[in-house]
């Protein structure tokens, strides 16, 4: 008890520390270099627990700081303190979610949040079902093995063998879980159609109902439809409506992929962003990313009842025995591939009563809010070139802004973003994402989910670009 | 920071309480009353802290004390301060293992645990890959997906109408994740068969045999065998060297599923029974099972390098980027379907820096030394009848015991366990767990993974058993 308290505080200086913004983001060192300036080795022998508390120290003092404000490199940034408290105390209660037996408390509340979820998708009376998996990728791929299973239920026992050669469709611009999904489930990547985004990011309708039709006419079977809500590199929206008529027109499967911008659905101000949601068939849905949730917390909301239940149930007779004296309704461990599962559900459910709704619709107006400030700030800024409204763009330091050969120049360019981004690692005073993107080269992508994030931390960002950039 | 400070007081109460006979391991109420018993729904507005706090005392109130030495009912069980320690740094640190980037030592601890994990199968110097999934059921999907590509790379472009019929191989009492794998992957739950397990629950290698030609002599082909190293019922351990060969005479992948007794590799009395593991192409270990690491902490090792990162990786080039300025093999998150990944490794390697491997290997030892002696105790005891020396029994009530109708008794024997379960429930003195198993009617499954658990317990179980089965 002594240990655990010492720990704690530890972990309170650590929490001081990072919402310190005179402090590193990150203490850079190099993979070698970090293997070499610590004991990290196991052996056969124990350790005190005062070496125990060493090497919680040392492992902070070069774990990256999420937490700092001036962290913006993924999707998942920020720490709250109560999503903190909760996950301490799920940590502590250390079960499994797959039957209400050992989790009673913690299945009642993924019914009662999962219930909450839908009904603001927009689904009757938050009518449906769902379930907490361990990130967006597995989400989306259980959304697929339902739409295949909804379609031909013979697949389970029968294998793909069993059933004619199926596509599926999704923007070129989405999440490469769709494609690693399609490859898993063995209906392969080359069945994953790309279809054309607009220059927003944005899935184009009717390139999308030509690809159906030319599928169909080869013969194949278009079973499901992945839209994004919140691409990762532009954050675009795809035109759910629309969407949603050609899937109803051909009878196909749609998905909404919103493990980034679901969370939108929160809020007044920006939710018609997602409309036609609610005409989905199924939807992933990251709290840990822009609700700044604690890792990992992504959910699957599905809106058929019992589907979900017999596209995965084998119904191990050891775990969901049938002569339990509760309602088994809420052994939920059969409606997913994993057998365990860990909680995930309390740290949401926590923040969500801390903040209530309106708490978390404040937060994602802010973050989109200064979204809009960096953008407003550099789209006119000498040096700059925009790329994208959210916030996607070019820092182009003065070597490479006034080159007039442009093979030259894009070539050059290209090497600004890693470079600046290297640099800022060595620093340790922010980090920010960046990518190409097909014949586009490397531009940083800003994206604000920090809650502890402010106008002067996007100041301070846009300083330390052209600082870190002057010279290349 | 307050805050934070009073839920850690309220959970190291809870901690002390746990470990505590005298308190009830559950509190347990149905679905419908617990529903009742507090509002746990989710509104607009905020709660204050002092709310919060009064959700955390509820919440642990009705949640099972998994942690305390009288909780047999799961495969893990027991609470570790280090492992807990380390679950609260993670939490705290937040952060994601899909790059070297964010997460740099916890994917160098990855890399050291998983090589002394390699290292310990038998492995030539730990060589070889691997990775820590979200729980067991995920981790032998995975090793499915591997030896479906090491033998058609095709199948992840073209998908399963490019590759023959495959069929896999597992015992009749394998866990229900072989078939819940191939029903995702397109293989189909009738193209995984099960092959016969003698009395003690080990597959025979000669059924498994003649199952491959049988398999072969039809056109398909075999591609997987996965044996397992302890069953969930019976805790048998297939015949690894036997299977080995066959495997190696076929050219098929052999995956050894030993999530659950795969920790029996850390004791030198005990590792015999996985003998010929070394030879094996993949292997199962979940650290939260035996080795009572929190949830979840669950490692899939494989021998063949590099196969991983080329039959999962889709190189998103916003996640992957090539042009980093450190060695990008530390980059692990195109090695499996999960984009984020939780960082489940800190709290095992932690505890293994604490215990040192002998540490592991004492724990171990003392649960099975537990499980001997109630099987020593119950064998020749009134009333109980031994299913299996792991520690499978009936008790038989004197109302039951000498009934001459046999399938009266049967039918009467059926209900005792699930009865006696219910009410151990009620009274919330201990869990355990009980299962059919073919034509076998209900019994008790004993299994002790909790550190804290002693001889009087196994024998307060005893009793218990006996006081609330008496009236039957």
């Amino acid at each position: 008890m002594t240990f655990l308290q010492e720990v704690v505080d530890i972990l309170l200086a650590y929490i001081m520390e990072s919402f310190d913004r005179s402090t590193k983001v990150i203490d850079f060192h190099y993979p070698n270099e970090l293997l070499q300036r610590n004991n990290w080795e196991l052996s056969d022998e124990p350790e005190t627990l005062d070496d125990i508390l060493i090497s919680c120290r040392a492992t902070l003092k070069y774990a990256i700081k999420t937490a700092h404000p001036r962290y913006f490199n993924q999707l998942s940034t920020g720490l709250d303190m109560v999503g903190l408290a909760a996950d301490w105390l799920t940590s502590t209660a250390n079960t499994n979610m797959f039957t209400y037996e050992v989790a009673p408390v913690f299945v009642l509340l993924e019914y009662v949040t999962l219930k909450k979820m839908r009904e603001i998708i927009g689904w009757e009376d938050g009518r449906g079902d769902g379930i907490f998996s361990p990130g967006g990728a597995i989400s989306n791929m259980y959304a697929m093995l339902l739409a295949r299973y909804k379609m031909f239920p013979e697949v389970k026992e029968k294998g793909m063998s069993s059933v004619p050669k199926l596509v599926a469709f999704t923007s070129e611009h989405s999440h490469f879980s769709i494609k690693k999904g399609a490859a898993a489930l063995g209906i392969g990547t080359e069945s994953v159609i790309c279809i054309k985004a607009d220059e927003r990011g944005k899935l184009i309708p009717s390139d999308l109902e030509r690809r159906i039709v030319e599928a169909k006419q080869k013969g194949y079977v278009p079973f499901f439809v992945s839209a994004t809500a919140g691409t990762t590199v532009y954050g675009a929206f795809d035109p759910l409506i629309a969407i949603s008529d050609i899937c109803k027109k051909y009878n196909i499967w749609m998905h909404v992929d919103g493990a980034w911008g679901g969370s939108l659905l929160m809020s007044r101000k920006h939710r018609w962003k997602l409309n036609g949601v609610e005409r989905a068939n199924s939807m992933t849905w990251n709290p840990h990313k822009m609700m700044a949730v604690p890792l990992q917390c992504s959910a699957l909301l599905v809106r058929e009842e019992g589907l979900m239940q017999s596209c995965n149930q084998m119904q191990a007779c050891y775990l969901f025995q049938q002569d339990k004296q509760y309602d088994l309704s809420y052994d939920t461990g059969d409606k997913a591939l994993q057998c365990g599962r860990h909680v995930d559900i309390f740290k949401l459910w926590l923040m969500w009563r801390a903040k209530g709704t309106i708490g978390f619709e404040a937060q994602i107006d802010k973050c989109l809010e200064l979204s809009e400030y960096l953008y407003n700030k550099i789209k006119d800024r000498d040096g700059y070139q925009m790329q994208h409204t959210n916030v996607c763009f070019w820092y182009l330091p003065p070597g490479v802004r006034y080159l007039e050969d442009k093979v030259e120049r894009m070539k050059r360019l290209h090497k600004v973003a890693p470079t600046i981004k290297a640099r800022m690692m060595e620093y340790g005073t922010t980090m920010v994402s960046y990518q190409p993107q097909g014949d586009k080269v490397n531009f940083f992508r800003m994206v604000i989910s920090n809650p502890a994030a402010t106008f002067e931390d996007i100041d301070f960002l846009i300083e330390e670009i052209e600082r870190l950039g002057q010279d290349l």
